[in-house]
């Protein structure tokens, strides 16, 4: 918790919901905040340059993946993963455990870690709480994550339980691995859909000296409103003086809400996934880029947005690179959502700020699913 | 030949080889130039900007697929392709006659024109002179191209001669269909790899009402050493005072090669594609970047280039991102293979206006030869 270039503190709040400000060694960060997923090092589709036009500062990269390709000694050797992938801002990444459980084959678990097959070429791999603080050192990103296992969405008690044991067992192992100056470590709390038990694994994980707290094994395929009563409950109960982390969160609505529950930090790739599947996200919802009805539009994707995307492209050519299969049509998406992600964390802020939070979130709310078209899920 | 904003000058020569200035209604270019390929209204991973900043000013976009998708009464009413795909530089437009050759189904050719069945959905569709030339003029770019039939490389000699026929009769008919306002139009010269053929057709479409002359039928084959050959024997014919555009050429050396013979401007899809495969040009010649030698490499793609790829990024980066499949390795390879097609040209302006081409030509050739990975075929 003095970690060295590393500090929070909460700039305002309204009820449960505050603004922060976090600084790492490469980068000051006003929080909420949403941080755009690089998997392999790249923020697919993008360069620095325009990732960075988005607002955003701080990206994740996927330790799994960058771990089996390039490796992460060649990252270290190339002087870390924001060198290498020449982004001047901060990064946080993952312990790789989720891509384990995920994509990787043949995994073995036990107390002592995951041994796993490369879902790339088949070769066995480690991955024990100690190797995956190592390995994130190599990367030299600005915070890293403690090894957790997540449970599948809706698994029986025992396996929660199970889980939630191993994970305070691991997450007492990475604090006892050295890590190397100005890295920020956060560990994760599990414990399903059961109230109770996430109290609990909250209360464990939050006693011991990590820098920031993490929620993890949500939207794994519980109802929505399951997360959002879960996140009002445990909101209040996380340490005030840390950021607070929603993992693989989500939808914007998804944001708002956890936002209002006193979330800070989100992650998730659903934004430039969706944009690479044809979909904007604005304010007033998603939108199909496929659809007939843009086909002579000239208007931009979002008369509210300034982003290069709405500045200089119309509908009816956007529509035309989707439908085309070229790369540009994903850029422009990309650049767009991510965009807007960015935009509804600054207006959030804002109404923290303000005091008038919960009115702005009900509207926004309102607004996107009154025009969404596809319908919220 | 008095297309209102179109103009060409010849502002120097050294021996055959020539430097010219192309006024169109949206460009000014120096020539000999190359224009990116920009198929489907966009040139493949790349923003207007970006093609803008490798120093192109003059793309070619393709009739065949813009008729198709998003059809050109679409692109029309949207404000010609230039605003349809943000570009304010010049267009040249092909005739979509090679494309239907290349891959249209169930093509049934005449002397009156094409009927093709189209390669995305199977609809049916005629091209003929005339239509050729309307399409071009719904499209509103700065050159036109005449349609024509290029027989396919080692085609027997009464083959090559029927086409030679077709594509004059064809070019009377677009010169006479009536065009907008400061559109070019330029005819095409045919005749296989027949030299007297060749020059006989030369003849004939030079004697047309045309604003530029192209060479096609080159690269469907045949010997590059007989190619060179037609070369050095067809660019002193050419008349003088128009521009000179070898079809769908290609390498480096075949654009020196051809320039050094007289002619002007060109297309290719090798920068871009070959970018998307993982290829690099440079001084150097080709540079495979899936190599593993490029694995540590913190040297760019090419230290005497100046491109945007060049300043920001390592070999090793751009070679974990082709391994990787993301879309960033074909953008910042894209945007150096036409930054260095660029520079190309215009080092071998600066030689020509210096009067030391054949020497200039020579220099790089071997330079590119020598260093070449994949040794020239």
């Amino acid at each position: 918790m003095s970690v060295e270039g590393f500090s929070f503190e909460v700039l305002g709040e309204d009820g449960p919901a505050r603004v922060g400000r976090l600084t790492t060694p490469h980068a000051v960060v006003e929080t909420p905040v949403f941080m755009p997923v690089g998997t392999q090092a790249t923020v697919k589709s993008l360069s620095p340059t325009e990732v960075a036009a988005t607002g955003a500062r701080l990206i994740l990269a996927n330790t799994y993946h960058l771990m089996l390709r390039p490796s992460a000694d060649l990252v270290a050797r190339l002087g870390g993963v924001q060198r290498f992938m020449a982004w001047s801002h901060a990064v946080l990444t993952d312990s790789g455990g989720y891509q384990v459980f995920s994509l990787a084959k043949l995994r073995q678990i036990s107390d002592d870690g995951v041994v796993f097959r490369s879902h790339l070429d088949g070769s066995k791999h480690a991955l024990t709480p100690e190797r995956a603080m190592q390995v994130q050192a190599l990367l030299g990103s600005d915070i890293a994550m403690a090894l957790d296992e997540c449970p599948a969405g809706g698994a029986p008690q025992p396996d929660v339980e199970r889980a939630m044991r191993r994970t305070s067992l691991w997450a007492a192992r990475c604090i006892a691995t050295p890590g190397p100056v100005g890295q920020a470590r956060f560990g994760i709390v599990q414990g399903g859909s059961d109230e109770a038990l996430r109290l609990a694994h909250l209360a464990e994980i939050s006693a011991m000296d990590f820098d920031g707290i993490a929620l993890g094994g949500f939207s794994v395929g519980e109802p929505i409103e399951v997360m959002y009563g879960l996140l009002e409950v445990l909101g209040p109960k996380l340490p005030p003086d840390r950021p607070r982390y929603l993992m693989g969160v989500g939808k914007p609505i998804d944001l708002l809400r956890a936002v209002g529950s006193g979330l800070d930090m989100f992650d998730c790739v659903l934004p430039t996934r969706n944009a690479r599947n044809g979909q904007a996200l604005t304010w007033g919802g998603r939108v199909n880029m496929r659809q007939m009805r843009h086909r002579e539009d000239e208007a931009p994707l979002d008369a509210q947005c300034e982003c290069p995307t709405c500045k200089g492209y119309s509908r009816a050519y956007i529509r035309h690179l989707v439908h085309a299969g070229e790369m540009l049509g994903a850029r422009l998406l990309t650049e767009h959502n991510l965009s807007f992600y960015a935009a509804l964390m600054r207006e959030a802020r804002l109404a923290i700020l303000e005091r008038r939070y919960a009115k702005f979130a009900r509207d926004v709310e309102a607004r996107m699913i009154e025009r969404d078209e596809v319908g919220q899920t």
